[in-house]
């Protein structure tokens, strides 16, 4: 929050067969479908948000990711911050509101790993989802399957993470959490947050631009993360890996993919974050247990990835 | 963060026997002894922390609180809200450096529901006990009793919270996250947040000024929650109620006794906030359901808080 | 097992208003209904039960317990038992088949604590619920509220349980698990077991006949009480204590009431038995701690049994 | 216990380095150690078992199972059991009392799978450790590692499993609770039990004679299953598959080695069986999610057992 960005508020995910996709968010993470616009789009969220969405579902060709965008505190903040972006040389580029229904002026630009990226300062509130803020139950009845809790962040690749960690950290105020750094110095991996969460962001260095690895949504616990690979071999979803822990933020995780190929990740726990706190380091050498703690070594899709 | 308060920092606790109350932090909540000063004060720390210590005993003749600190992002943000609270009225004091070992300057200053808060900038950090931050393991072996992981807030009483409440929010940059209102409008009760913590303090309003209802420390899991309601009944500490949920940031709780009287809580889970989300409002006819959510009526120890 | 008992089978209830007993152990316990007869008694059980029911609901003036029936390994067994049961003094009599549908031939019998019991070796079995025997997954979708397991026990008072743990004991070939002795050597309590479960079933001495404590049902774990403690708050059912631990099988509880004022009990985990481990004994004086582990005394209700 | 065995009680191991093997057994299991005999054997207990051991190893050239040891009602049914597998064809021997220490005269002998077992029905009792059985407190402080609760199973491979499975049904009065079956109606797989576990021993076809896939440890829950394999990841033990679930007794579990090779499980949960229910039958073609039911494909560990 140094200089007014919040929170990961939304990402636009491209799917190839929109029904498919919505019931698996719907169905498996048990995300609540909350609008859809006249390009076709549809919007969803997780129930502890605020907002009205998190997630918003493009019908395409390829999967992929589209943007992710973060909410920061007040217009000012996101004046101020495009100005930064354009002097950091970052082609920027202003969405007028409305374009996402509900959503006020964004400013988007992209990084040096090929990936687009927007700020907003407003975006329609429809509260928590069946608990609201006035007496508020410990959690709604009718959620379905994993119940997911939040958008949390994106773990992104690309090449030049250097420039984008460092677009990251002086100009949206980031810090850095963790990283993963070879013997020779070089950083494979940087982790950043905007407030107290392990990660509100993650880059992986590698040759190609713009390549999404997964969209992470929180879940309550442990026990909950059983649930989710319960679910996942109930509805034949694809499995990546887990339910296992990351050494990196030490969260408890099971990764899968959406019906188009999109990686997604349901977590619980993880470390905490304070600005006083310097970067936690793992060796690159120990980038098996960094990335699976259990396994301590890197499964085929993931080493793909570093390729 | 708004205005450079990150989070709580220490507490110091009177308590009548300081060999009994070591004993009690260390192995029954689980809290590393770190150091001891020349006034005879023990400091401890809760492993998940990265400063030397956030828990100071001294041993006096009746039990209670003599401060919470919290600490800043730099000395800057200390100058600056040393003199917006001077301009607020409240009384401010200068804590030299190395009074309590390894602390920087602190600025003292008190606040009209009568309790004592201190501002500091620089403390020793030893570092997150037994993982450090280089490849660190999930967790550290030997840790003992309930392995609290740290110190994370204190619910006060006292009269004018109202004051206090304002204090907290227009000089700190707190946000008020959570507030129990009568059918007159009165809060009865708010929690305040500097991060995305449910609470970093909370104020109840009660005639006695400067009290202390408990400090409380995080734990993992619901699990760690029997397990410490257990260690309570093992080790024969005086329980006051719990295990329950709170439905005021709905975490999972249990409260206890130090031995010199002082009330302890440990819990886990709870909501998250951020500064966009506006407060959750209880009703005061539905106070019991907000601080004890299954049992949704006060327990005499609470209600003998409000009188 | 030594004598052909299996396990409690059935227990028949009565209850005030049939509708609002059956949406309480529907919406509240989540169990099934699956029958309903002439009589109007309403049939139901829990997911990984494979008999057709295991609770009988009878509307009635007056709310308790009718009878617990247990089921045998065959008929030879009941006929055996029955003789044994006429030898040992109780009143005895054959409930003909189909008295309760589905239900084969049952040999009820009274007990010198005034309560009614049933022996069968038949019942009609529908399979686990949702999930059946064949590739089963691990839970069944669609399950509500608590999500109960099974049927577990039940915990009955009333005077002279010397004579109802011998007819236990010697009759039917319970063991005796765990019981309460006082410093002159009486049995206050005793926890009975025809299998490796902690009890299947209970008694405390009082000096009033055929008192219903509480009907049990399991759960699968320390989290599924406390969403059972949540769904008690939501539904403003009425609480009796928990969550918190049993001393006594060291089972994870939570005690609340269904609308005719019955009580009942969910639990999870427990210790588990063997014909050769000897009964665990608390002592009276422990007797808080033996019931309820973390508060290590009576509360009112639990005092007035005992009187 | 159709016939009087009432349950595993010891399992004797091979081990290459007994020293290696005694601190993996009681530092990362959390086995006790209560003995070591003159043959330099050591004895080992899970700390919620009443009888002196459970786990014997035995310093050898080659790890692998000696044999497995089950626990009957008294000398009675040994005297049976002998007499109707002498019957039965197998190869029966006696062992002396006090070959094991503490343990009482033992009735060996061999299966169509080439396995030695053994029945007696006296060992030595210590009692639950850490607690006893008189006010018995939830759990012993001063426990280590995984805190692994009893021994539970093993799970054989080796030729002719509808030989072995008929000679445990018929002769032992174990039931098949759980098979799976290939489309040709072949038994490849069956899980026994004699009490109300889900398996009392497994057995999986093979050609080869007499080989261990795993002996298998209770843990207390899904949450303890994380912190085993947080251990494991800690100690550098070796890995084989987990945190899982599986499909057959939907027990939650993770694999891995001791120094010498033998492959461990700790588990939790896992469904209930008594003599009426009939097996859980699992087709062929489901056997991945039987076996590992989130990632639904048997890695190369558990195919190469197939072979």
């Amino acid at each position: 929050m140094k200089k007014g960005v919040l929170r990961p508020g939304h990402v636009q995910v491209r799917v190839l067969d929109l029904d498919e996709a919505v019931k698996h968010y719907t169905e498996v993470l048990g995300l609540i479908e909350t609008d859809r616009d006249d390009q076709g789009r549809v919007y969803l969220k997780a129930w502890t948000e605020v907002d009205k969405y998190s997630l918003v579902l493009r019908q395409s060709d390829a999967p992929g990711l589209d943007y992710v965008g973060y909410k920061c505190l007040d217009e000012a903040a996101v004046e101020r911050l495009q100005q930064e972006l354009t002097e950091f040389g970052c082609h920027v580029e202003e969405i007028p509101p409305g374009e996402l229904k509900g959503c006020g002026r964004r400013v988007r630009f992209d990084s040096p790993t090929g990936h687009l990226f927007e700020l907003y300062a407003s975006k329609e509130q429809t509260g928590r989802w069946g608990v609201g803020n006035h007496n508020p139950e410990a959690w709604p009845r009718g959620l379905r399957g994993m119940k997911a809790q939040r958008f949390d962040h994106c773990l992104l690749y690309g090449p030049d993470i250097a420039g984008t960690i460092q677009l990251f950290e002086k100009v949206l105020g980031f810090d850095l959490a963790e990283q993963v750094v070879d013997n020779q110095g070089n950083r494979l991996a940087g982790f950043l947050t905007c407030g107290m969460k392990a990660h509100d962001v993650a880059f992986i260095e590698c040759p190609e631009k713009g390549k999404l690895h997964h969209i992470s949504f929180l879940l309550e616990s442990w026990d909950e993360v059983l649930r989710a690979a319960d679910l996942i071999s109930m509805t034949d979803t694809s499995i990546d890996i887990g339910p296992t822990r990351h050494g990196i933020t030490h969260g408890k995780t099971i990764y899968f993919f959406d019906p188009s190929g999109n990686r997604n990740e349901v977590f619980a726990g993880g470390d905490y974050f304070y600005p006083d706190h310097g970067p936690i380091t793992w060796d690159a050498e120990q980038l098996g247990k960094a990335i699976f703690y259990h396994d301590r070594v890197l499964n085929d899709a993931f080493l793909s990835v570093l390729t």
